[in-house]
């Protein structure tokens, strides 16, 4: 019987308790045209944070991983950089010095790593990195890196209709090159944090390129900001597991009618990171906070997931 | 036989003719999957003008009859406007005056109209404008004043397949508010013209503030940098009438495979307007000269339409 009940289960790697049951209950209300509850398809928005939510963001957000490979790639045409912090400290492999420097130095890096090159460059870059680059503990591929219960989560909602979005604090170009074949999001669905872009055009060829500048970052204050510039309507739904997403959950839960809210929390240091209000990436204080006052759904990783990666079940 | 044609035409309100043909044959060989134009459902993607392209834009753009009634709106909580340019020029209606101020003038009305309220509020704004005000010659409706033949294109494209967007120099809220009823066209598929918003808690309910400071301007080289960040993806198809819709045009037109590029020429002084090279609204130069040299479809207003507005069929 129980084996019966599991191919039935839209959810096969949750395991059975009160968030499970949240997002079950929420489901059917929102898509039963005689739930008083019910959202027509077009209103079906859901949002998803990236870092943490949807993959792993330790020993650290992997697209600082990739700006540090990009360093290295670029290095021979920027001999200054072996004397120059933060690239120097990025060349030895100092990531504590990088850190070090502060947001200043990050963005230091990650301007000199995305731009100055066209969109399409750019996409074959990240595209390059993706599908080779390995994770510094485990050594698999950052792509499997995704959360097996999430992808179940995004493929049970998008059944019923939903639309899923990303909303990141990460790069829109970095997600965009790979999010749709590992998560099945299209690119008008991903919205991130961005650099500038400026029309040109080269040899006769139009061409977008990419300007050491930022344009917009997606976090905090700017995901609702971000959410309503690029979809115009309010979510019904918002997932996310630190303080960059508070804002993003006040303002859906704000809505009008049914609202989910879910927390992530990485409670599971066996089977991936345990962490929260003192961790520098992905910190998680006010917004678990306030989770708890308004009874959101925060999901415990260690006992609300039967698997976290994809890969556990093929052992 | 003739009426039989005519029941099985997706496109009742063009003229056959060339242009009507181009659109046909195109369409069919993007979605035939034995063609080797053949192009997946989720990359067909329209981007659409709106200002002269699905509605009319003469004597001038209709956003600025909505910021002249505003500035009107406004006059008694600002007393000053009364002997200070721009607004002085709007209140004694004399629109020459508020021209002869250039972008300056008309930057600084829109600044005043469009911000300093929610999100929430400034659609309600919007709304209540948009079904009461009329237009200053025909007294219709402005949402009356769209073009028939361009409401058939955009449903056959969308039962084709194809996404269409709006992409226009006018507001993105603005468009929001109405667009989705008019057009069909639902939000998260309108780009356009922005200002700043400000997430701030008021009184413990989460809004967005509109501030006033250009965000983005989606016209000339902003248009595909405002496709390519909202989208991600290149169009196959674009339809402009001004030298604003360039840059999308030749952007659309460099991507590998079949494309269709549309431009709409004004030329039908007795049902709409005739203008292109003079016209301060809706420029057409150098996007002219560029469509005749690259043969792109030029869309003869006068002959190519049976019909301009949809009130006509009722006659």
């Amino acid at each position: 019987m129980k084996r019966q009940t599991r191919q039935n289960d839209p959810l096969p790697s949750w395991n059975d308790g009160t968030n499970k049951k949240a997002i079950i209950n929420f489901v059917n209300a929102v898509t039963s045209e005689d739930n008083k509850a019910y959202v027509q398809p077009m209103d079906r928005i859901a949002v998803f944070d990236n870092d943490g939510t949807l993959w792993s963001e330790k020993p650290f957000y992997y697209q600082l991983y990739f700006a540090l490979d990009r360093v290295k790639a670029l290095a021979d045409q920027r001999p200054e950089w072996k004397e120059q912090q933060p690239f120097k400290a990025v060349l030895e492999d100092n990531i504590e010095g990088l850190l070090s420097g502060g947001m200043k130095a990050l963005l230091e890096v990650v301007m000199a790593t995305h731009s100055n090159n066209t969109s399409d460059e750019f996409e074959q870059i990240v595209l390059d990195w993706i599908t080779s680059a390995k994770h510094p503990t485990t050594g698999r591929l950052y792509t499997e890196m995704i959360y097996q219960p999430m992808l179940e989560l995004l493929e049970y909602l998008q059944l019923k209709g939903f639309r899923n979005y990303i909303t990141s604090a990460g790069g829109i170009e970095f997600m965009r090159a790979w999010v749709e074949d590992i998560y099945h999001i299209p690119p008008e669905q991903v919205i991130g944090s961005s650099i500038e872009t400026k029309f040109e055009i080269q040899d006769g060829n139009p061409v977008l390129v990419r300007i050491p500048k930022l344009d917009f970052v997606d976090d905090h204050d700017g995901k609702p900001v971000g959410i309503h510039k690029f979809i115009g309507r309010r979510p019904i739904l918002a997932m996310g597991n630190s303080d960059g997403d508070l804002q993003m959950f006040q303002w859906t839960a704000a809505g009008k009618g049914l609202r989910f809210i879910g927390l992530i929390h990485h409670t599971d240091e066996e089977r991936e990171w345990a962490y929260d209000r003192e961790s520098l990436a992905g910190k998680l204080d006010k917004a678990l906070d306030e989770a708890q006052e308004k009874k959101w759904n925060i999901v415990d990783m260690k006992t609300d997931w039967r698997i976290v990666y994809p890969w556990e079940s093929e052992v």
